[in-house]
């Protein structure tokens, strides 16, 4: 990209700001129980959310088990959601690669299938620094012309984006704004801080408990992966939030946290990550969206007892 | 402790939670120049916390230099600020030991001169389970009769406190509270959630820019370190959060994470450690209320260029 | 893979014993000034190890960029490398991908190439567990039909792969080796002495300096990054060893560990990761073996005053 | 020290380095029963130790369990040892606190109870960067007239010392040598060589399974835990390596090495720590040389299956 054209993307940023806020749930990929992508349940899904009130879709992202879908697979998600969104909320798609020429390849592919926005990482296997996460998130923005968020997730690649260099790539407009995993919300409210003279620049957390906390900070929205399960939850968080009535949304908070207690019901035997994502595809399944809770390989997926209290936690949440 | 004298402290846990809360600075330790403790500074430091409006000292934590204490050294600070304070707001001391038996002995030398309540980590340089924290927490409680909170600096003891047993031991009556400084804002609202059946226990944030959100969550207090340099402004963020007016408490909170920049101000050849006290020390001296920067040994000492800029922050908080 | 095709698999280890033992070096993927694949100093790097006696070549690897490169640039490593070689010694390729079936997929790219042995990483990316792990290389191994290694670098990864699973991998015929770059040095040796029983189980060391000490604990063989600098001394160094001439070999060793200093000469603004490989690749460059010394994006290359010190390193090791 | 002192220390640093030789087990701290130091134990342990030829003893150190010794345990057990040992080799004490001030006290006291050797890690809890270790380890020199040695145990301590630090420390004659267990070998090499000009600098590991890689790569010697079980295997082991006979050293280190899986026969619930620590204790118990496997609070004791366990490894290494 030009420094002209730097330009009139960031003439363009306003737009942007305004098309990506509030709760953009990182949509899960159902699999039939033979294991192939279930794209009947994923436009189901898909509904759901929407009829849940949710301001954007995330598709690809981790809690989408991006890491474990094929590139056909990839792209079969990713033309089954826009196609069942049809344009009435931004679809963000996650390409998800080690480093800087395998991410432009992946977001060509996904460009060309009519996204709406990037969502990338540093780079990962590879070992960088910050300067070389810079370099690589400049390059990406040079060759696609798309809104580019990062997304931080040291968790999965092991290293946390720098506060100074997010903020040097957002006042240069290379970033239209970041998802934070970190679990850092020290980091995150410098970061808010750092780029409040940036209107257009979007803060958004990927945790889903303390969703009117980052509000209150001044985040723009939240990408929690539970929001598959109660979407219409997550935008009443979000709509009081945005009415500045806090005391209702650290009451929404509260319950959906004690919802966000499926992810910790797996027994010994399955990973953390199997569990946490076992357990949204679980309530969905058990909700009558998805048809099963099957896993991608080499994750195990959730059994009965498993299931059972799931069952009494939506219960307990108002959702069964 | 037997089982009659828990039941005792429970008893007595509802006057030990009205005694807790709001805002509790982690106190410097100012040295003179050649290097010894200076009382003067902290009998000053202390009336400035006082003046400032704050609801408790907590003296020998991470700020307070502790681990670069000696007994002797660590006795005078207990001594000069329960002596300065003159009971007016409680004094929580860090018995800051390796393991049971050495926090044990440590804990009994703080008791007998008059502490209010202890503070105490996890083991360290020892390698420890959750189980063996478990114990360690339970023992400390039985050997002294003082309110016990468990001091969660992952940093430090390389070991987060699990949410589980922060829990069966809040039940048990072990632990009054927590001070968490894991960074771990996730644990820190399901502990808040876990522990919502016990009204007593005390669940503070050690984290300078989120306290807003946190206590938005549900948190008793804080333990900032900036606090020894603004201890009105966060004495006026609890309020506003206590009035449930969020807006100004968000707005306080956001002066306070600018003047949070007065710890990134140190350059090469400084220690985030020293880098951090050193510009609360220094920041004191900027103020007039102690009279040397001087760190414990090895901690290098903030120097002049340092010290302009801490000035700068000082202006635009509206300090000096 | 069936259970009659592991037995035959298990019958055809002994050979593959014999044939994989030694100096694998992991090979340089050399890129012109302008930044594609230079397949000219490509073959004269393959010739260059061959010349000095290597026992086989490591392709796609850490120290090939592998991260780095796109499908198309991986592919064109293999078939050059495999070609220039000509069969003298077996080519390994590191199928890295994130997990299984994409993993399953390079694979199989590989394999049509004419690749003799995979190497794969634990998946990545992915947060997986033990169970998730041997699931990953079991999978692999039944898709395959080739000798398969395992590639444990949890610097990379962030998992180590525990002794118990790699062993029973081992046992069950799924892996026939496993190159070893954890820096673990004690659970290298526990590693081979759990796989005594399993004389065809091969054991690597990936780490440049302690390749006396390994191959002292009974290891196969190294497969040492700086190989490709100076094969014919690690030749020697494996040769002595061969003989239990371990004075022969230490002297050797210690050579090379002071060669090994080129890593530490890069400065600031230049990632571990790029001095280590920027090293090798400069050397390379200043013994007339490859042109450019040019980094893959977005890694910085080494600069003028770093190459002065690498010439002095090469000198002082006898190799200019 | 003046710098007139640290030339007379150098001058003397040649006689150090003949006594800092060899085989130095960290000495474990029997307790009874009912949990006090069993001191007619720990006699017979210094008696078995010295039976079994090893050249020095390490007391107060991990193995030791010496971040659970009260300081009057610490006491006793140094001058028990010392007067047990009676100057037939020198007795080498770790002086375990957080910072510099407390280690010099701790130092002073150790002094005073006859040690010949300050055995002494960077400082933890704290938060210490490679500037700061390094005044640490001068302050402690400076202040105490003994040999000191580093013990660089980033397990513990969660900083490694820097090769760069500890090279500049021994030419300049703070620090006599170090004791290596931080498990990273390849910084271990490269410190033997950094420090091959100063032939009276000592380099010690402290890993039990790679004696003999280590002695190969040129260490002086090595600090087992394992040898307070098997001191006369050790001394065979580092006899062999002094005679260069490197098939013999091997083979011991094997068994050796397969004896050392006492320390993974520990059940759920024993941390590691006192799984390992446990193990060394019930072996000598089951060799007669101790009364009790009791551990330090709050560690758990190893239980009946475990010891059956250790029996059988104990009858595998000819030593039942």
């Amino acid at each position: 990209m030009t420094n002209a054209t730097i330009a009139a993307s960031t003439a363009a940023a306003h737009d942007t700001a305004h098309r990506f806020r509030g709760i953009i749930p990182p949509v899960i990929t159902p699999r039939t129980a033979a294991g192939r992508i279930d794209l009947e349940s994923l436009r189901r899904v898909t509904s759901h959310l929407l009829d849940g009130g949710v301001d954007g879709l995330f598709i690809l992202g981790s809690s989408g088990e991006v890491p474990y879908l094929t590139q056909e697979e990839r792209d079969l998600v990713a033309t089954t959601v826009i196609d069942a969104s049809d344009g009435t909320v931004p679809v963000l798609a996650g390409a998800n690669e080690q480093t800087t020429e395998r991410v432009v390849a992946e977001s060509q592919r996904l460009a060309d299938l009519g996204i709406d926005a990037l969502v990338v990482t540093a780079p990962f296997y590879a070992l960088s620094d910050q300067g070389e996460i810079a370099r690589h998130f400049r390059t990406v923005k040079e060759r696609l012309d798309l809104p580019l968020f990062a997304y931080d997730v040291p968790v999965r690649t092991h290293v946390k984006l720098s506060v100074d260099v997010v903020r040097d790539l957002a006042e240069d407009g290379v970033l239209a704004g970041v998802k934070d995993s970190s679990g850092d919300d020290v980091a995150f409210r410098l970061l808010k801080l750092a780029t409040e003279q940036l209107p257009e620049f979007r803060v958004f957390t990927g945790h889903e408990v303390v969703v009117d906390g980052a509000l209150l900070g001044g985040a723009h929205g939240a990408v929690p992966g539970l929001a598959n399960v109660d979407p219409a939850g997550y935008s009443r968080l979000y709509a009081s939030a945005a009415d500045e009535d806090w005391s209702a949304a650290r009451r929404e908070q509260d319950r959906l946290a004690r919802l966000f207690g499926i992810v910790d019901v797996a027994e010994a035997g399955i990973s953390a990550g199997a569990a946490g994502l076992g357990a949204f595809k679980t309530a969905l399944q058990l909700l009558g969206i998805i048809k099963s809770n099957r896993m991608s390989e080499p994750m195990r997926s959730l059994g009965a007892s498993e299931t059972d209290r799931i069952h009494r936690l939506l219960v307990e949440a108002g959702l069964l």
